[in-house]
């Protein structure tokens, strides 16, 4: 890296941390910027700023969001209120409102349970979940944690926990690929897994 | 993009103009700068603003710079300043730089004779170059512009012109595979290229 002077070293540095960028390419992407028209790099350093200065978590649903309460929350009357589906992670739901199928409220997790990493039930957002339910108006939990080991496992744990509540809690329906990850899966697949959700 | 809210879509947005990526890497991105510690992601931001202000070009031989003249122009003890290595590219210097086999300076165009792109001579710091070779000190300009047609084709156009000077023009040695682009090559072949040097 010592052959570049230390402006252009930081930000190869800063681009390779992302995923999925090793070192050429984000020597690539530094060239980029500091030879594309200056206010286009500086949109993009904006950007980054803003998000992390106007994205906060939704009190209700934990989602990402820059208004509190969400703006699905927040929107009860286009959305049914009696129905929660439960994800793993905040780019799940733009996956799933994709679909146009689901009418009901969100809940994230931010996480599956993984004894593996050392992530148990109390480092995800469960505790949330529960406080929605107390009132008795949410009649259904779907719960579309990811098809692997992990979103199975908390897909169990969490249906141990709300059944006893009276709630009904779902799955989504096989038709979603073992060991995939729900964000990268095509609409109509995920559709038919809505569509057949099956009692847990 | 409608799923997003605003700053999450904008970030979005802002990545998928970086070449090489895609909507779906750009999302990919985006989320991953939204759920990271919140000082990485700024440092990405604040490194993008740093290289923006800090970088201009060296006025002598127009590679990026933090300093002007740059590092490798005001440090003529241990660089051999009777040769010129003429690249295309601000990152075609570190390329060379990392055979350790060039010890003169360099000077960057900034881009190579496009007509099919409308780059004429004009558009390229040749001016700047010929203006470094008024004083009489420089004995050779070695032309590392890319082996590709457009390469080619500045190298031919800076030979007619310099040569008459009565500076020596050489061109790197074949070795250097055609069609190919500086910045990927090993640092062996660009020495072989560099050794096998022949004048034009």
């Amino acid at each position: 890296m010592s052959q570049f002077v230390r402006p252009i070293a930081q930000l190869i540095e800063q681009l390779a941390q992302l995923p999925g960028i090793g070192p050429k390419t984000a020597q690539r992407l530094a060239f980029h910027l500091i030879s594309t028209k200056k206010e286009n790099a500086l949109a993009l350093a904006n950007a980054i700023v803003e998000a992390r200065e106007k994205l906060r978590y939704c009190s209700v649903c934990c989602n990402v969001t820059d208004e509190d309460p969400c703006r699905l929350c927040s929107n009860p009357v286009k959305r049914d209120p009696s129905v929660i589906c439960v994800v793993e992670d905040p780019k799940d739901v733009p996956a799933l409102e994709r679909t146009r199928e689901f009418k009901g409220l969100y809940h994230v997790l931010h996480g599956a349970i993984s004894p593996m990493d050392g992530i148990g039930p109390d480092a995800l957002r469960i505790k949330e979940l529960l406080r929605r339910l107390e009132d008795g108006k949410v009649k259904e939990v779907v719960v579309a944690t990811n098809p692997t080991v992990e979103g199975e496992a908390t897909a169990t744990y969490l249906a141990r926990l709300i059944k006893p509540l009276g709630v009904k809690v779902t799955r989504m329906a096989h038709g979603v690929p073992v060991g995939g990850d729900l964000e990268y899966i095509d609409e109509v697949t995920l559709s038919r897994a809505l569509e057949g959700r099956r009692e847990m």
